[in-house]
């Protein structure tokens, strides 16, 4: 019987990965004279993953990697106005409106009087806090956590800290890495929502999967059917 | 009586400010042919707290302010070259070893016996989280906490949420606006330990300061002295 929801955010509750995917596209366009915008844009993922140890997730992570990007591509000839460009794209996704996916509002209401609700983000705090702030949504979390990394360690001290027993736990996300197999190794259950653009890194390894068992849906409005169905 | 004492980390627990000072210092002789280092640095001063607002606070916030007054103060000039030697500084800003500040460890160790300890720090939480898990004294506090700014609201919440009378609670840091004024605001007792190099964004206005007491220490050796003698 499961009692506490837990909801990732990017790319779950709102659109995320779209942002990146337009200034991956708006950089290759830039320094196209440079070098082919798909070379640039897979040199890019490259220096990004490259440089987690380094800088973590988010946007300016993201935009340091962009510059970094940017003078190797160009063998050191990029400019400054190039640079500022790079910028400028860094403080528009910085201060881009939350936009929320289809059906979450009307989800979260009908799911908050039935089951705590929490929500778990991983990323740059700072950032993670702006667009809770200004999602619309934050009062339906009874409680709101931002993480690092999405390990097993992680949820086991998030759901330590409330005292909530993992068979009592569902987690819904778009990543296999990070929202459904970590919760289904510490013994929770997870229903994964596949979003049209995930990060290539927050995919996981089919075989990790062969032994557990979780639910796809495509839409977060087939959640409280799916929940209902299990109480059955 | 005192059941709870909280620590800002960077510049109370260990030495934080130096890095930022020394990546200037580089930072104005690197564009030392473009304008002279102490208008480039008061130029990246103004940056940096017109940022915040945008990027929060830590180094990565810190990088992008630092690359953006180099285009401003070249006029656009600065070369990739000098904006990868930024880039090489914020790497090495970010994999630097943590050097706790002298008594640290022993006053901790001796306080740890009495009290619950409270690690409070504002700043982006990947490199908090990495500088806790290097620092070799976070087995010493029963609560972490990582905010995103150091306000009334922000005490008040970490303090709720653990049930912690703000009359039984003590913090103990380096900042007046971070760490004393917001503490003394909700009913807490806060000691002041300046350090020789504070951002002049942590100082506060003295006139906010007269309706309120606060101990000043030289060092972090003193508190369990300080301490003996209000219990008395």
């Amino acid at each position: 019987m499961i009692e506490v929801i837990g909801f990732d955010a990017d790319d779950t509750l709102w659109h995320n990965e779209v942002l990146y995917h337009q200034a991956k596209d708006e950089l290759g366009v830039m320094l196209a004279d440079y070098r082919h915008p798909r070379e640039i844009i897979e040199q890019l993922d490259q220096t990004e993953v490259k440089n987690i140890a380094y800088y973590g997730y988010g946007i300016k992570s993201f935009t340091l990697s962009m510059i970094e990007t940017a003078i190797r591509v160009s063998g050191g000839k990029v400019t400054a106005e190039e640079i500022d460009e790079i910028i400028t794209i860094a403080k528009r996704m910085l201060s881009a409106p939350v936009e929320l996916h289809s059906g979450v509002k009307a989800t979260l209401e009908s799911l908050s009087g039935n089951y705590a609700l929490m929500l778990i983000t991983k990323g740059d705090q700072f950032e993670q806090e702006r667009k809770i702030r200004i999602s619309g949504i934050s009062h339906f979390f009874q409680y709101i956590e931002v993480v690092g990394e999405k390990s097993q360690s992680s949820y086991r001290k998030i759901l330590g800290q409330y005292d909530i027993d993992p068979a009592r736990f569902l987690m819904v996300g778009n990543s296999l890495r990070s929202d459904v197999l970590p919760v289904l190794k510490i013994g929770g259950q997870a229903v994964f929502i596949p979003n049209e653009t995930t990060w290539f890194h927050e995919n996981a390894d089919q075989e990790e999967f062969s032994d557990f068992e979780f639910t796809e849906i495509e839409n977060i409005s087939q959640l409280p059917e799916f929940l209902t169905g299990k109480s059955l």
